[in-house]
């Protein structure tokens, strides 16, 4: 049997088995759903867990999400959005389309062959929005400005449908600053272009200065879940750069303008090396100081796609970028079945260290 | 006959007349290029017209433009985009699909029925990108990073081809400021949240405040195609205040959070109005400055889809917005046949100030 055969073998066999594991959870909870037997209980009545909102969003009536083409007067969000405990937000629409079709397979649920997922946002032709079970998936655009939309309607969703303690998670790509392209990297602080920890949000021509506060444990129990024998990547905390711009703003040499010389470009990347600064990318603190502003709990997970230290330009061929997509997706997908089911995701038999790769989202 | 009826056999005779028109002109230069022989003229050596450009470029070999998808090694760049002046972005890439096929028809130019316009952006998943003749058409995402990152690229692609002063117009949607929805507005100056004309780039942790100059004839010279009277609306010229957030940024009550009272916004719309802001949007003062720093001639062209002195939730019908929408780029479409055939659009051939509509974008 070939290497790459093995390989896949000892991915099939993955797959199956984290579809076995949830589906038997699910199995559990029916059986003690039927040992407690079916006497109606009395109905909670929940509340939404959004911290610090705007008081002016009980008097909209309807509240219109333009940019997700969703509104309260034609949606029952407690109906369709009350079981949401995770939401995820990447990059492009179709990344997140994958990952949607993905984290369905981890969390053990299904969809007749018949049908697809539907995007919930299309007509609105700005972000896409799928939802898995509890899991919402969300593109987000590029930068702080294109984020913080999405940001501002996906809590106000949250929040008219009244989740409880939903979790944020930010997946993307990133530049990584002395870390080798293919290393997971989870922000500890999210910095600004000044390396302060603060997202600016000019409000009535003053600009404020708001906190980009992460929740420490989250980064650690994601950071928990890899297993770099197996996996064949390495998962890293530490700070990230968030920067406005792709180009001067990350100090690169290749953008229409550069004002800098190769030798000012390296004496600045080493010198936010030296500041703890492990990557750059550019959601980061918008994503950050908004979701703490509504106390929520949330993350971002990024995986390197380029060493700065040593260039500027992405070239790395299309499957290889794929594959370092899919990355952060697996360690997300490993932390939502232990908070979905309690399962130890680093257990030996999610692990076959002769074997090769984990289950991974596809192409 | 019924008005509906009449005010769409007047658009079609509209559209048919802009049609032989522009095959009027291209007839002409047939002729010419006839009466002129075709001895073999002296091949000229064109240059780049961009300036103020990044020394390093012409280092980068292959240049690869990662969020075009787009490679100088890959790609003949004066081969495929040599003939390109005009670089038309909009928002979403939905918009700018429509605005190709209508701005192909408005041209004069024709595509085998067997075919259709071809994303050439598409692998990347960023952002879309249509070639129509002598005409790019792009989309650029929210916010000035999304507008930055594709600014930078198509730069260096204008430049690679040797593009002969390309014009850049951005057209899109925007919030009125005392202007009634579906009123086209034109910027004469981009100012940020603190009303200043500047656009913030921060390199290497330090901030930098660059001019956000847009080309004053080429405003006037788009209004001038405008005729209130056959258009059924208004085209106005003012300052435009370009915002990093759609709901704190532009003094919204409806967005997550809102720390300020409904007197306080209405204070602060009326402090903008009284110093000239017409409108709100997110991306012209990154358009104003990245263009002005290459020394490309380049506008803003927006139409109001609400007045924020009424309101601040989008309500207006699908259809009503679609048709606001094609506002800016039925401007756009005179002023590129204006060019490109010296034609002028506003004689009485082109407006039946009894029949009613001009030729419109199809939905």
């Amino acid at each position: 049997m070939s290497g790459a055969c093995g390989s896949q073998l000892a991915k099939d066999v993955n797959e199956l088995k984290a579809m076995v594991k949830a589906q038997n959870k699910r199995i559990d909870k029916l059986i003690k759903h039927i040992n407690e037997g079916c006497e109606a209980k009395e109905e909670v009545q929940l509340e939404s867990t959004m911290t610090g909102l705007n008081p002016y969003i009980e008097c909209l009536n309807p509240d219109i999400l333009y940019h997700l083409n969703l509104s309260t007067d034609t949606t029952d969000f407690p109906k369709v959005f009350g079981d949401v405990r995770f939401v995820c937000l990447g990059g492009t629409p179709s990344r997140m389309h994958k990952f949607a079709n993905f984290i369905m397979k981890e969390i053990g649920l299904k969809m007749n062959s018949s049908v697809q997922l539907k995007d919930l946002a299309e007509d609105a032709h700005r972000y896409a929005l799928y939802k898995v079970g509890p899991v919402l998936c969300a593109s987000h655009g590029i930068g702080g400005p294109s984020i913080s939309i999405v940001l501002h309607e996906l809590i106000k969703l949250v929040h008219h449908a009244k989740c409880q303690n939903p979790i944020f998670i930010r997946m993307g790509t990133c530049g990584g600053i002395g870390v080798e392209p293919g290393t997971v990297v989870i922000t500890s602080e999210a910095l600004d272009g000044q390396l302060r920890p603060v997202y600016e949000v000019v409000v009535q021509t003053t600009p404020e200065l708001r906190p980009t506060k992460l929740d420490a444990d989250l980064a650690k129990d994601l950071k928990s879940l890899s297993d770099p024998c197996c996996d064949g990547f390495d998962v890293i905390i530490g700070k990230t750069l968030c920067a406005n711009d792709f180009y001067e703003g990350q100090s690169r040499l290749d953008g229409a303008f550069c004002d800098y010389t190769s030798a000012k470009k390296m004496e600045f990347l080493s010198r936010i090396s030296h500041a703890g600064v492990v990557n750059m990318e550019m959601e980061s603190s918008a994503f950050a100081a908004i979701t703490s502003q509504a106390g929520i709990k949330a993350a971002v997970i990024c995986v390197a796609i380029i060493n700065r230290l040593e260039g500027d330009q992405i070239s790395a061929p299309e499957e290889r970028l794929t594959e370092w997509n899919s990355r952060p997706q697996i360690l997300v997908g490993r932390y939502m079945r232990k908070v979905l089911y309690s399962e130890d995701c680093t257990d030996e038999d999610t692990c076959d260290c002769a074997g090769g790769d984990q289950t991974q989202p596809t192409e």
